[in-house]
């Protein structure tokens, strides 16, 4: 080969999670938020995001449970699907995307909102479910309207839009929410799918 | 509403590249290059990602050119085949992503490597395409040695991979290649299948 590089899968991984937990300070962590911050952190290649991680109390522990009583995962745009790992999964749980949905486009338009936020209104049944949002401020705003609106609660949100419009404010909102409602995110205007399925990726399968 | 967010899709662009446009001093970089360095700020949240963005000279109108003319795209995940939009390629240019071929898993203990690197492998033909990595180093240092092997030229490399193993070295030796390829990078540990793909989105579409 011209290059010298690593070609091992398994040691490219070791190497990068021993690298984030040398330049990290994660034992400021939950134990069972390490793994999450491991992956956040791997996912984007910035030891620093963790500054601006967020979550309630519990929620790696919650997330993991219902993962594994086989939650069904909302995902609001494809690449959030693609994202995560299906062999972590640990009840064989259903990952759904209805972005591209054929009835998505007119019942944007019937509600004024975004093809984005009108997906989440396919998201059924909610309560009990894994909901990840990477891409979309107007998704996460959405879905807390629809909570508030009675038609269910997430065992947890993952909400981690990225960008320069509602971004910040989504996620603020998200943090203030309820008490109630379990949620992991990144305030700030960094985000983004890769974020956001590493997440779900840590929460279902560890470091492994 | 409970919450006051904007939802108007048109809206929401020309207020996030608004605010690039306002923050980032995009007059630095040529013409060609400031659609591409809006939107990959706009995909990551990050106004100083352009720090890091790093070019041969005439990327941006070669890459423009080969989609105007066809060119096949090639994505080493399907993250970056899902983040690019359909709608703005100007040839329904065909979006290649060989990493989940039925071949790929037995190709990549033949040749030693990751799978990501042997899916490279299945780039064919090689010449004249626009080739887009946001995910692994190893498929970068892959498709470099393959053109050094004679597999042909791509017109464009957009090679953004991500993370701690390889990210770096790889987007280094990338813009230390040859003056025959055209590329454009993020150097540093910074990348991902967003940045990659938002590169495709704005050589095909612009700020449209």
């Amino acid at each position: 080969m011209a290059f010298d590089y690593v070609c091992d899968p398994a040691e490219i991984y070791r190497q990068s999670f021993a690298t984030v937990e040398r330049e990290a300070a994660l034992d400021r962590l939950p134990e069972a938020m390490q793994p999450v911050a491991t992956r956040l952190i791997h996912s984007c290649g910035m030891i620093d995001v963790i500054d601006d991680l967020a979550f309630s109390a519990g929620a790696a522990e919650v997330g993991r449970n219902a993962l594994a009583l086989g939650a069904t995962v909302y995902c609001d745009v494809e690449m959030v699907r693609s994202g995560i790992i299906s062999r972590l999964m640990p009840a064989d749980n259903l990952l759904v995307c209805t972005l591209n949905d054929p009835g998505t486009p007119a019942h944007a338009k019937a509600i004024g909102n975004t093809r984005s936020a009108a997906a989440v209104d396919l998201w059924e049944p909610l309560d009990g479910s894994v909901c990840v949002i990477g891409n979309a401020p107007t998704a996460l705003f959405r879905l807390m309207e629809r909570i508030l609106e009675g038609a269910g609660l997430p065992a947890l949100v993952i909400g981690i839009p990225v960008g320069f419009v509602g971004a910040v404010e989504s996620k603020q909102a998200l943090a203030e929410f309820s008490e109630d409602l379990n949620f992991i995110t990144v305030h700030g205007r960094r985000g983004g799918s890769a974020m956001a399925s590493s997440v779900v990726n840590a929460l279902a399968g560890g470091l492994g």
